[in-house]
């Protein structure tokens, strides 16, 4: 099932996605919910991210072959940063490159949405503390995080979060293929069996140091291979069986 | 005028406190309300944290006395790193220390809490786009930030943020004492006249990278003076014309 969120004569609904056609879902997403008939196709809304994050929480590292290209040693344990949850935009939405930064790069990355409060998951019981997995661009301006001396303007600038277009609550996270591209032109490629640290593995961590609540976002690294948007730019995010997410590039006047 | 958060037989309310006396507050603190009559004594309720942050930000090094002690050079642009919105506790909960830390330090600080929606906010019209000031304790874990190198989860731990007990929306933060002791001695002091970076020029910084929401929180920075925290301890965080936010301290089992 695909959950997503959208706006239609401008209310807020949530909805499940058939194709490109919008089901209605009654009740709360994080709670009980009813499934009923079609009521829009996709090009009629106006999507929404499919959730609102009260925090985000993305591995700066996660992948091998993010490791071999850095030449660093794999870390002991989950290096955490946080991204502001003002930095979200939909599938489709401008990712708008600021001023201040010349080298920002997309990354593409599986997102876990919680789906229910914990703290102190056990590995073996993350997967019944998640809604699902959605695609996530985590943008970084590269240039801004040297001058700072840290990620967290770096991290955080308007739009630099794309997620969606929907929540699969269905994806077995140890089997996708995550890619990015630019242009139409493939830049990463792994798969999530190349996790340094796994879904579980991470939801454990997380939850061991706070709580995590519905709607909160892990973002779960990204491939080598990402390199300097420019104004003009399409950026894609494709996981198998989870979503494509697509945004254009433009830059602040 | 000091805007507080209660609970009164389980429902949340907004108010305004006189003395020790909660009047009522209709409408929305962040945009029109009226205020009435005396509802309740502070004692008869369950004070909550005064707003439920988005984002919140915490400036790591802001004080004067703060780089003579640690030896360094003032930074050039003011030093930023979130905190998770789940570390926030109310005036009076108590400040857990994790099973994972050793060395937890408090640190006394000024928050300064959004009232509307900015973005490239010029600092001399910062004040307009804030509700009020409200006393923080900005917890930190310091052997856990070495572990991590990061300060991802040294800074918010579950609790390692209480704030409140009130917004003051009247308060200069120009001309602010700011206090912090544990177990009624006082081991930070410092003026926000010591500020490196002072709040208009903060809001400006932060806000010409992301868009600053209602009930965002800003932490100004802690002077010197910390140390560890045991449990049975009481911290205190004082600010003039503010507040007093007083915490116990306990170790998780």
């Amino acid at each position: 099932m695909y959950l997503v969120r959208y706006l239609k004569d401008q209310v807020e609904h949530f909805g499940y996605l058939e194709g490109e056609t919008i089901g209605s879902l009654t009740g709360d997403i994080f709670g009980d919910f009813v499934r009923g008939g079609p009521v829009a196709e996709l090009s009629e809304v106006r999507l929404l991210p499919p959730c609102t994050p009260g925090k985000v929480i993305s591995l700066s590292l996660n992948y091998a072959d993010q490791l071999r290209a850095l030449g660093v040693p794999a870390p002991e344990l989950p290096p955490l940063r946080f991204k502001a949850p003002s930095a979200v935009v939909a599938a489709g939405e401008p990712i708008v490159l600021p001023a201040q930064a010349q080298a920002v790069h997309p990354g593409a990355a599986l997102a876990v949405v919680v789906g229910r409060p914990g703290r102190w998951i056990a590995p073996d019981e993350a997967a019944a503390y998640l809604l699902g997995y959605a695609c996530a661009n985590d943008l970084q301006a590269l240039d801004v995080a040297e001058l700072d001396q840290g990620w967290t303007r770096a991290n955080s600038f308007d739009s630099f979060l794309p997620l969606g277009p929907a929540i699969a609550t269905h994806a077995d996270p140890t089997e996708l293929v995550v890619s990015g591209s630019v242009n139409g032109v493939v830049r990463q490629l792994a798969t999530t069996h190349d996790l340094l640290f796994t879904v579980p593995q991470v939801v454990a961590f997380v939850s061991a140091a706070m709580t995590l609540f519905p709607g909160d976002v892990i973002l779960m690294g990204t491939p080598a291979g990402t390199g300097p948007l420019a104004g003009g730019d399409v950026v894609e995010v494709n996981i198998e069986g989870v979503g494509v997410l697509r945004n254009p590039v433009t830059r602040a006047p």
